[in-house]
């Protein structure tokens, strides 16, 4: 598949949005996006959204920002997958490039979730499990990953409060992101003390519910921003079971890791080569998981690497490094395109206090479902 | 854009369907059309759906076909445009085959809405249009077309039975096709004693909420699989405003008329060259401004044409084939998968007691909302 090339870069704050609808703030980072590349309309708008059919009651999402943005007679889909909708529709976005039949497209992810009672919410978060097997019997998507953890505390000794390091970086990581949803940093101490969700997993091994839209610009060629330039080498999709049940491993994200060696197969690069790993850390337990499954330790041994602070700024594989899923918040369909534009800020060496020091490679991993839907990409700073 | 080729195809009857779920019914339509290609596990699935969140409470439907097929750690996503989710989905395997990223595809369109009580599949049709524009008003999506079809009787001077050939052509063709969900007949006087839905909407007018599957398997180069081949050779998607109110024509539907002249130009070809339509009579007055917007009469000539009998299999442009979607069904995000999967039965001149004289090229025209999301091919006999 050709090269494709990031060209402008967008993103709301992830907050409680009281004064902006879905909408406007998909159409302000889309905006954003586009003033950034300054190439004026892209041939195409894709749009990663999980629920607005729920709870915005609002389908074609694609249709309604093309209406919203001015894209006069262009096309527009909606793209999802899931938790991992942003980062699938960017990937749509880089095949439809690459055949030659887009010169330009903007992607935008966008969720607003917060404009519904909890429990809707809890219910199309629970959409993301199968229907079937799972969510009828009433396991949320919470409990689904409480059952992971439990499972990977067993297999492999670790406690409760060994998971507290992936929080902490997050919020560390967060407090210098503007557009980060907690900008306090969190202890061992209030990590301990946190109200329980679904046992094990409590408040603090939770990303928050949240409204946010992010947006990239994608070209066919390269173009002149003002920017460090950013290409795309890698993309890799892969699906696993939905239902835990039929896994064959009991907790390792197999989809996860056959698909970050292919993304590093596609680069001919290996993981001690990447400057930075977005991952996707909507649970502590899939903090670790990703840890593993990308390539960066063995399995069983995620927490080690945070407990040994090997995942900050600074040391051997920044994560997160925006505040991740966890403290600059998930809104599920545009996490993967948060993670995106937040890999380019750090290869246009515009992460500022977050900035990491190997700006060459960033790793993003988005994951839909419990490890079932599964995107992976690889950036590269020209 | 490289040619692809349509290597299978699939479709269960459509029906209301009591003994199968989506997934068994999407799985079917699967399953026939990797049957028919021979070719075993194409490179990834897409599945064009519009309502599963809301009608199955699944979200991630491409997961859970890929899981249920057996589609081991391939990638699979779901595509939604409303009404024209399918083909929007047909579309997006296309791109990705033409970059070179897949060799090969399954798409499927899958609907299943009877499942849920009507009050709440009027309100997830709604979703198609504007939620903040329309529907918040109580505009029901059927609502909408209704007073498309009031605006343009005043406009063009037609009363309401001069609407009624659309339906009669679509019912007679589906006598012959035993996947229609309405095998039976219609008469001029069946027509105008069909009770009202949303005047001048009455139920003959409207195509049935339905459940069914159709799927296609797609590839980058011909294969051999017993019957004449069929390619793409055209693929244009384009959209216009959510809303009706901010159209700038009142009743035409400009950016389908746009996407037709796109796909006839990027074929080199006429609407004379069609040799068959399949387009979106969702309601009649659609059959009538799809007619106009693909260059087959002049605007506000819709009507004369089925009175004309010029819409019939032997003549001048047989539309609604195997019976369209008012008579064949609207299952909404299969629908476009199963126009495709029909213009292919006539292209390999396999379409029975229906099939039309010149099957060389065949246009198929899927609609999403009330014109806003719009999605044309052309496709060849090899």
């Amino acid at each position: 598949m050709n090269k494709v090339y990031i060209a402008g870069i967008g993103q709301t704050p992830v907050s409680e949005s009281w004064d902006k609808s879905l909408k406007e703030l998909a159409g302000d980072a889309g905006l954003m996006a586009m003033n950034d590349a300054g190439i004026g309309y892209p041939d195409a708008l894709f749009v990663g959204n999980m629920m607005a059919i729920t709870a915005n009651h609002q389908a074609q999402l694609g249709t309604l920002m093309a209406d919203w943005l001015g894209f006069h007679h262009k096309p527009a889909i909606s793209i999802e997958t899931a938790c991992s909708s942003g980062s699938a529709a960017f990937r749509m976005a880089l095949m439809a490039i690459a055949s030659g039949e887009l010169e330009s497209a903007l992607v935008i992810g966008a969720e607003k979730m917060t404009d519904s009672p909890g429990d809707e919410i809890t219910a199309s978060l629970a959409t993301a499990a199968d229907a079937e097997l799972e969510a009828d019997f009433g396991l949320s998507f919470v409990g689904l990953n409480a059952l992971l953890m439990r499972r990977y505390m067993y297999e492999y000794g670790w406690e409760h409060k060994d998971f507290a390091n992936f929080s902490i970086n997050a919020h560390a990581n967060a407090m210098h992101n503007p557009n980060a949803r907690f900008q306090e940093p969190i202890t061992i101490e209030s990590f301990k003390k946190s109200p329980m969700i679904s046992d094990p997993i409590n408040l603090m091994d939770a990303s928050p519910v949240s409204d946010g839209a992010a947006a990239i610009v994608l070209t066919s060629h390269p173009i002149q921003n003002g920017h460090k330039g950013v290409s795309v080498i890698a993309s890799s999709s892969m699906t696993d079971t939905l239902s835990l049940q039929h896994r064959k491993a009991d907790t390792g994200l197999t989809a996860a890791e056959t698909s970050a060696k292919t993304a590093y197969s596609q680069a001919g690069l290996q993981p001690h080569d990447m400057g930075l790993f977005e991952y996707h850390d909507a649970f502590s337990i899939m903090a670790a998981l990703s840890l593993e499954a990308a390539g960066f330790c063995a399995p069983g041994e995620g927490p080690k690497m945070a407990i040994d602070g090997k995942i900050k700024i600074d040391s051997e594989i920044p994560v997160a490094t925006m505040g991740g899923l966890k403290a600059r918040g998930h809104p599920v369909g545009a996490t993967g395109i948060y993670q995106l534009v937040e890999a380019t800020l750090q290869l246009r060496g515009l992460a500022g206090a977050n900035q990491v020091k190997r700006a060459k490679y960033a790793l993003t991993q988005n994951i839909g479902g419990s490890g079932s839907n599964i995107v992976t990409h690889i950036l590269q700073a020209e």
